[in-house]
């Protein structure tokens, strides 16, 4: 072993279920091998039980999180759609920018990083462009850690018959997300957070109206490795082959899915709200504070301002040195003025939650 | 174990020594862990002995080798460009298809499957299209089992100060590809064939004269996942933030490159030599035919005839379930007619050469 363990508690990776690990060093099978094949579906019915959806296509993606962000993002917009993005973070505003690298114009509707969008802005967003094909927004902002409330903007995007495209990569498998009755027509994680599966590969799924509106259109996706319609010809009958399948990182995700299945999902959000709610009482206790608006924070990734005579990097360098302890420094607006603190999947327990809030005492001034 | 362990003979994956496996499963780091930082620079070193090149930009992707030639592509190509693809074969057929995908035309110079592209004939591409921004082809073409010979259309291409882009995703790590002294501009590779690695990542080196190439493009690449450029803030001295890393995947790379290193390269490709005519010779003598141009079949991947009287899927059948070998069967114009047998990185052994060709004697007609 080349280095120690750590107490993952960034905004992810996270920590995985020693069970996760065994999985990924199954025998290595061909993407045809009959076995490989019963993994895959195995692996989609997992998949729409996490997305609370009966979407047939419900598959995984051989990249990372930011990979599935792309791919919903490029195989609808066409050069020219108007596509409104609802940004609360860093996060919206990489989907604001892959819209325009691929031709698309992005309709933004920002607000500041600590809020949330409101529902009537997407509203007059869609009043000023009917035409706009799309609208898309991250749910659990990695970068503030509150989470945009999805079920009034999904009845609104379907009356306007728009597609509606949620990001979940932070969220997944430790929120309330259910696909089909939030209206979502798109929806992606990554593997590596609250799914408690390995970085390297993602997760999506996708209705039959979305899927309609991919396969309307008038010119093929201008990228080749995440087209969806060539991925999905590999998972459903055809099998024709798209690319050679990350076996090890498709078995550790239909493992960590089996994990989520087997606590519930109902458990599992209880669990991440919990061990939530004790970091953010302790926080407080500390006498910290938490940033961004209290009604929407995640519970899964808090945001904490950094007191005054405490140094953003000493400190973070201690916990790793001393306590092999992992948290993150703040994005854009945060940089150096908070920190980010990950309980996600397998790193969401309580005992790293005290452990945590043990080193902090210790090293913090006063 | 959900299943049993097989001998990987196919175009990939292969099995990967148990090194490799152990590696993967290292403690998870966050991707800005020192130790992390670390594995990448130590990774990037590897490479640069596994590609024989001085280019500092020699880093993974975070995708299977599909990726990398999407990313290598398309990091190059703007609307309108036209590129030159050299195709023996499905692979350089994909080339195409994606050079057009991202707004390029692609120039085919075409031969027969089993053959490889002349020199004279990527000349003649050249001379007609003088404005061509790039020439790409296929080493190893997984697809027939033919090796494109690649030194005098380096100097050629160097000559028209052209880029050169070639394919090694079969090949790397098992054949003789001298990235610099062949005036390579560009190549890349997959990690789960020759270099013993797990699929679902793969690697990718660029020299000077192809960086500033991406970096005097006119418009951003219209891929995000992929962007070369920023990959390379998160490699080097800035590291940005611009993906999750793969953990498990950059572990099991750089220790599957540590295995290379320690065999050497000379000996490794010696290796694949021997085992390939080995193979070769076994089957020739079992009475099959081998297939394609004599004097450039592939040692990693022989592409053999199915005998008369032999049902392809009957033999590949039998050959799982009763040996738990698996080789696959021909692509295009060798669907139904041909197998493709692969002897690859840790899959590349003498004894399982003579298994498999126990095991044809066993099953084939008379």
């Amino acid at each position: 072993m080349s280095h120690e363990p750590r107490v993952l508690l960034g905004p992810g990776p996270s920590n995985v279920h020693p069970r996760v690990f065994q999985a990924m060093i199954s025998p290595i099978l061909g993407y045809l091998d009959p076995d490989f094949l019963l993994a895959m579906d195995e692996t989609m019915a997992r998949l729409r039980y996490l997305f609370q959806t009966r979407n047939e296509f419900s598959v995984t993606l051989p990249g990372t999180g930011m990979a599935a962000m792309e791919a919903a993002v490029c195989n609808v917009v066409e050069p020219g759609d108007e596509i409104v993005v609802g940004i609360h973070g860093f996060f919206g505003q990489r989907m604001a920018e892959i819209v325009e690298r691929h031709g698309g114009t992005a309709v933004r509707v920002e607000v500041e990083f600590g809020q949330v969008v409101g529902v009537d802005q997407i509203e007059k967003a869609l009043d000023e462009h009917p035409s706009a094909k799309m609208v898309g927004v991250v749910h659990g902002e990695t970068s503030s850690g509150i989470g945009q409330p999805l079920a009034e903007i999904g009845k609104l995007v379907r009356e306007r018959d728009k597609l509606f495209l949620v990001d979940t990569v932070c969220s997944l498998g430790g929120a309330h997300i259910p696909v089909d009755e939030f209206l979502i027509d798109i929806c992606y994680s990554g593997g590596q957070k609250c799914i408690g599966g390995p970085a390297g590969i993602s997760c999506i799924t996708l209705n039959e109206r979305a899927q309609e509106v991919v396969q309307a259109r008038s010119k093929p996706v201008d990228t080749w490795y995440l087209d969806l319609m060539l991925i999905k010809k590999y998972w459903f009958a055809d099998r024709v082959y798209h690319h050679t399948a990350p076996g090890p990182m498709v078995f550790a995700l239909k493992e960590a899915l089996g994990i989520i299945q087997e606590e519930g999902l109902e458990k599992r959000v209880a669990r991440h709200n919990k061990v939530g709610d004790l970091l953010k009482e302790g926080l407080t206790d500390l006498g910290l504070e938490l940033f961004g608006d209290p009604a929407n924070r995640l519970s899964m990734l808090t945001c904490v301002m950094i007191p005054e005579g405490a140094d953003d990097a000493t400190v973070r360098g201690r916990l790793l040195k001393e306590f092999g302890i992992e948290i993150v420094g703040g994005f854009g607006p945060l940089k150096g003025k908070a920190w980010r603190i990950g309980l996600m999947g397998y790193s969401a327990s309580e005992r790293n939650v005290h452990y945590l809030l043990a080193a902090l005492k210790e090293i913090l001034p006063g």
